[in-house]
Formats: structure tokens, C-alpha cells, sequence
């Protein structure tokens, strides 16, 4: 095939997620020009942010240059650009560089988090979904602990001391095993003016387990770990607001004085302005999609990911919004753009649940297959290698293993760096 | 000894860089309290800053928490605190976290850029001295790329890829020359949009070599290998303002239209208020020291490193405001101060000249030693081997090591990410 690039079909992909890139790469050396666009030059991953925030990781080891991702691909090109609007009509995005045409637009936004409403927890609380938000993380845990140890005041110390976490789901509780360890491991060796029993981790979970999408079984061990760790869980119970350092919960003899509350109960579409009503179901801001990731009123924009909601028997409220169903789609994407190019009928998409895990500390992890659960040392294992394993590119995957292998022997967690300090400023980088 | 903490003569040091963290090392297990005071958490490795301004590195490579440092000694305690003045009667330090009483005081505070007055350069100029100064030029330096790949109009083409960087000691140097790695390695591969030819590499210098301080035979070899990289040299020229996105030089004839100026032509000390006249050397800001390190006028406060003027006849500038003279100075203060306590003379500080070295690209270094100067692949790997090991720590030599081999045989900067855009904000950290 001799057809200059520019005469190729363009599929126009918004954002470099798990599904952006996974639906890039399989269009390499595919008959489309691609165009992928996103407001960060990186590729983030999003299951390692907790590491960035309790200093096990820098952020080189979990973001990818996109362009890395696409430079074996000749027909692909990355723009750094924040999509503002879809003229579906005219086939052009809007952003913020100027207008893009497409042939073919795949939205894979992925979500943002989800405040529910609550403007109290919005403004006051501090939340993780982007690499800056976890360096401004972990600046704040470590400004913390300095002010902590010249803080006389003991009310003040101790609303220095206390962490707390709304969400016990998969980021909440391997955040809260991290600062266990951290607790455990660097504050008796570091921090002579800090006695770690004045350090507390509390997690809030509104349903009655932890790691609600999870077994039963893998549940339990994970509480059984974190309440080993000293976290302590209290579940059944809801946030009604944060103020003046105050979290208050739906339970009145339940408040909590503290500097850091952690918001990661809940995640929302990141959708775009411009496409037909019902597109979008309104609740979950997800575009609804049919089982060729098209999305309603629509033959020629799709959405994957975690913005899909594609509804079945077996997932009535669409797929969880994590990072395996957002690659199966990408993948499968690929397939049905070219088999439309091809004239050939679109596959509807099925998705393989490969099992879930979640890590909660130092040999300590839940893992669920289909025919088995398992915790423990293994499992920990088992969570470490995937993680290696799908992290983009030989080199993080190298500083990575290494940092972790460092960490592990050493007790410790080397990047404790307040490179930005976060309470002078306060910035909150949007999701 | 058994002399409780509490009446150990407390020896307080402002400033973690080579001098402070040399004389903290020392005092270990020594009959002092040591009190180490910076307004940062971690000691920077300033030599290794231009990787991460270039990609090459992230901070964690080139910082290390101070606590780290300094937890060996049961007597040393870390207080992240700004010293804003020093009351030499009442033996107290002023911070922003309170008083802080001294017997000892060392001043070891540094250099901060020196704009020699030059207004439009402090407004408008980026450079390069703190950790998060160097992941701002980073970020400014790929959203040139970024902007450049859609840039329309010509002239800001031009400006965007014009890298101007004034001063061509050290910084100056490594810098540009690691600017032309990355035109020449990376830029093919990943921005297709660009052609590398547009981008122009100007280093600037006042005087008539590059590397002033350096023997002229290593200057003619840097100058040569810089060249051979394309970087464009501009020796025995001076910079007038920098207003507007333009540089104008003293040669009417010479002027650059970029965004991006780096000013790496001075630094100047980063003296504390409160001192007796006499203490200060108007001229570079730095305190007049005798040859035992006691500030003029003073027997208990002494100054260390950048910060310290010791002149001599070999010296009659002082020392070069280099990690050498700050670390040898720090080693020989604690000995100082050991005799002091037991009452013995103390000895004058001698400076041992270990040569000094700087690298301008893959392969391609230059060293000066006492009788010896060598250039070439073989000056590259003792520079290499040098930097690795003063790099504070096991971890950091490891991750830079790894980090430099795959950026060797890969030919390329793996840590290329916008993590804090700098243009939208335009930030600049203090020094």
C-alpha cells in the first residue's frame, strides 16, 4: 500500500490512557493516519500513583512519554491539546491548539473523581488521579511530619498525625498500607521527635467491607492485613463534610481532627461537550456504547474505557472502571476499525475478566481469580510481577524492580522529597 | 561520655549542601548537638542538576532527604526552616519556625544566581539552581518542542527551538551540550514535525574561552567538542536585557529572538542578615573568613563553602565557589571544632586542588588535574565514574548508573515529562 499518510482515514483518539494507547498500538502499521490527543505529554500509570505519593516511586517510573509510545508507528501523530468540544456534524474536535478533523473519534477520557456533590470535601479535601496530585501528596505527608515535630500545640500535632482516607476500594486501601509502612519502617529511624503510635491511619468505607468489588474472602484478608498494619477501618460509614480540619461522618460520635483527608471513594466520566443527548447517561457520565464500543446515535465515535458504559447481562451497570476492560477495548477496537474500512461486520466485544488484586503492604496482597482467591506473601508476588509486567517499557519496569527490591530490603522509601511544598500554595491540578 | 543530649554544646548549621553535610557527617558520634537547619527537606547534588533539567534524570537521583543523611547520629536533629536573621548577642538564629539558640553557629548556605543588577534578565530569564528550577526548564524546554510541532508562524517557530544560555562555566557548558544530545538523539525520533537543523543552540560567554577557570588546553577541547556537537558559541560577548523574548548583546549585530534564556553567568552568596559589618565582602556577598573558618569578628559563628571568602595568596579571590573547597572545609571545621572543646589551637584550613572536570556530551568530557590534563572519551568516563561516586548513597548511584547506561546504549532521555507545565504558571522558586 503506496497511500500518502495524509490521504489515509484519520482516527482521531482523545486521551493516552490504558485504552488510548493500547488501540494506538494496535493500529501500527495499519492503513489509518492516527492522531492521539492529550493534555499531558505521558502516558500515566494509574495503579502505581499511591507509590509516587508515599515516596516509593518517581513519577519517571509509572509516566511514559506518549511519543515514545507512538515513534514506532509512522502514521501516528501525538498533539498536546485539551479537547474543549465535538462537532459531530462537521467531524471536527475542538481544542485548545485549534480545530482537528476526524474520520474516525475515539473518546478515552477515562474518569475523574467524584465528589457526589459534597463542595466541602471538593474544596478542603486533596485526591490522587494525576501524577502532580500525588507529588502534591506526598509533599503534604512529609510537610506533616516536619511540622509535627515542632508542633506543641497537641491538638495541632495531632491533626498533623492523623491521616484519613474516604474509599476503602483498591487506591484507599493500598494508600493507607502504604503509610502504615511508612509509619512502621521510616518514622522510628527518621523522625527522633515522632512516636509512631501518635501517628493514626484511619480508612472510611460506606459499605460493610473493604474492597467492595472484590470476593469475600479476599476482603477479609485485606482488613485482616491493614487492621495487622495498625490502619484502623471503619466501615458503614459516610462523610458528611471537611472542614476547618474536621472530617465529620454520618455517625456523630465519629470526627476526625486531621490536616490530610484523602478523597477516593468514587470516580465519574470524563466526558466531552458536543455530542447528542443520549449519548450520555447522565448518573454516571459515562457515554452509552453498544457492544462495538459505538456510542448511541452514532456509527463512526466510539468510547472505551473507563467513559464506556456498555451494558449486559452479566455487567447491568457496564464494566468496572479499571484498567483490563479499557485494553480489551482498545484492542478490539482496532480490530473493528479495520474491519469497517474492510467492509466487513463490526465483532461485538467481550470482555475477559483476568481477576482483580490489590496490594496492601509488605507481603501482604489479595488476589481474585475466577476458580481462586488467595492472600498473603504469594499473592504480594503475583500483584508485584503483573505490575512490572504491564508497566510500559523496559527501562521503568528496570528502575522500578530496582526501587522496589531497595525498598524492600531496606525498610525504607528513598524519594521522600517536598520538592513542590503543597500548603504554601495549595495548587490543585485538575483531574 | 554520658552527658545528656540536652548539655552537649549544640553546634547549629544553616544549609545542607556539601559544606553543612561534610561537617554533620563528621560530628557524628562527636560530643555536640547538631542541629542542621534548611528550608528544603533534602541535599541537592547541584553538579547533576542540568539532567534533570534535560530529561535525563529525575530529582531522586540527585536529592537525598537530609533526615537520611544525618540518622546515623543519635545527637543530630533536622529542622526544615528559612534562618531570617541572626542575633549574634543573644546567640540565637531567627527562623520561620522560631528561635533557635546556638553555641556554634556554621553558616553554610550557598550562592544563589547573580543577575549583576541586570533587571530584564531576573524578570524575564529561567535558571537553573534548585531541584524544582531544574524541573521547570525541563517542562519549558519539551513545551517548546510541544508548541514548535504546530507553530505556524516562522518567527515563533524560531523562537520556540532558539535555546540561548548565558555563561560558559560549568552549567553553561553541560547544559548546551546536552541540549545538542538531545536535538541530535531524540528529536528524530519522536517529533516528526521538527527538523533538527531548526533547532539553534547559542552559548554565551563574556570572556574569551569557554570553561574560564579551566587550563586552555581543556577549554580548546571543550570549545571543540561543543562545536562538533553544533552548539554556536559566542566568546568575549556580554548580554544587555532580555525583554520581549529577545536577547540583546553587547554586538549591536548579535541578537536572539527565543523563549527560552538561561542565565548560568554568576552566582553571588546567599549571606543571612545580622552580622557585624565587617563580616560581609560587599562585592560577592560572601563573609570574610580566616583560615579557620571564623566569620571576621566573630570566634563562635564560622562560615563554610560558597558562602565563605578565605583569601590567601594563592587565593586571593577565595576559593572557587565549586563542592571541593565546601566539603574540604566542612571536614576540617569539624576537627576544628573538636579542638575548640578540648581547648586545643586550631588549625588553618588548607585547600588540596583535586582537579576540576566537566562533561559536554556522549564521550566527550575534559579533565583538568595537577600536572595532567586529558579530553575525550576516556576524561567522559572518569567524569562519570567521579559523579557517581559523591552522589550521596547506595540507592542514587545505583539509579543513576542504570539511568545513564540505558540512556548510553539507547541513545536516549527517558524522563521527558510536563509534570507541572511551567508556562501557564511561570513559577519561579527562589533560589
Amino acid at each position: 500500500m503506496n497511500v500518502p499518510i495524509s490521504e489515509l482515514p484519520r482516527v482521531v483518539i482523545i486521551g493516552g490512557g490504558f485504552g488510548g494507547v493500547s488501540l494506538a498500538r494496535k493500529l501500527e502499521k495499519k492503513p489509518f493516519q492516527v492522531v492521539m490527543l492529550d493534555k499531558r505529554n505521558y502516558h500515566t500509570f494509574q495503579p502505581l500513583l499511591y507509590q509516587v505519593s508515599t515516596s516509593g516511586l518517581e513519577p519517571d517510573s509509572i509516566a511514559y512519554p506518549i511519543r515514545k509510545i507512538l515513534k514506532r508507528n509512522n502514521n501516528a501523530y501525538f498533539r498536546m491539546a485539551e479537547v474543549k468540544n465535538i462537532y459531530d456534524k462537521k467531524r471536527v474536535v475542538e481544542t485548545n491548539i485549534g480545530e482537528i478533523t476526524y474520520d474516525y473519534l475515539v473518546i478515552a477520557t477515562g474518569s475523574k473523581t467524584n465528589f457526589f456533590g459534597n463542595k466541602s470535601v471538593e474544596e478542603n479535601a486533596i485526591w490522587m488521579k494525576t501524577v502532580p496530585q500525588a507529588l502534591n501528596l506526598r509533599s503534604l505527608i512529609l510537610e506533616n511530619f516536619e511540622e509535627a515535630t515542632i508542633a506543641k500545640d497537641p491538638e495541632r500535632r495531632k491533626s498533623l498525625l492523623n491521616f484519613v482516607i474516604a474509599g476503602a476500594g483498591p487506591t484507599g486501601v493500598e494508600l493507607s498500607g502504604a503509610l502504615a509502612e511508612l509509619r512502621r519502617n521510616v518514622i522510628p529511624k527518621d523522625y527522633q521527635d515522632i512516636d509512631p503510635e501518635e501517628i493514626h491511619i484511619h480508612l472510611i468505607e460506606g459499605l460493610d467491607k473493604v474492597l467492595p468489588p472484590m470476593s469475600d474472602e479476599s476482603s477479609a484478608n485485606a482488613q485482616k492485613y491493614l487492621e495487622e498494619l495498625g490502619v484502623e477501618i471503619h466501615l458503614n460509614t459516610f462523610v458528611d463534610s471537611y472542614e476547618d480540619n474536621i472530617v465529620k461522618t454520618n455517625n456523630e460520635d465519629l470526627s476526625f481532627n486531621t490536616e490530610t483527608f484523602i478523597w477516593s471513594a468514587g470516580v465519574t466520566g470524563a466526558a466531552i461537550d458536543g455530542l447528542k443527548n443520549e449519548a450520555l447517561i447522565d448518573k454516571a457520565n459515562r457515554y452509552n456504547v453498544n457492544t462495538f464500543n459505538q456510542i448511541e446515535g452514532y456509527e463512526n465515535i466510539f468510547a472505551i474505557g473507563d467513559i464506556a458504559l456498555m451494558t449486559s447481562e452479566e455487567f447491568p451497570k457496564g464494566h468496572p472502571m479499571v484498567a483490563q476492560p479499557a485494553i480489551q477495548q482498545g484492542k478490539h477496537l482496532a480490530k473493528n476499525l479495520l474491519r469497517t474500512i474492510n467492509k466487513q461486520k463490526l465483532l461485538p466485544f467481550e470482555y475477559l475478566d483476568k481477576g482483580t488484586m490489590a496490594t496492601v503492604g509488605r507481603n501482604k496482597a489479595v488476589v481474585d481469580l475466577d476458580n481462586v482467591k488467595f492472600g498473603g506473601a504469594f499473592a504480594w508476588f503475583v500483584w508485584m510481577f503483573v505490575h512490572l509486567w504491564f508497566l510500559v517499557g523496559f527501562r521503568n519496569r528496570i528502575v522500578t524492580f530496582f526501587n522496589w527490591t531497595y525498598s524492600y530490603i531496606n525498610y525504607d522509601r528513598a524519594a521522600r522529597l517536598i520538592v513542590r511544598p503543597f500548603k504554601a500554595n495549595k495548587e490543585k491540578s485538575p483531574d
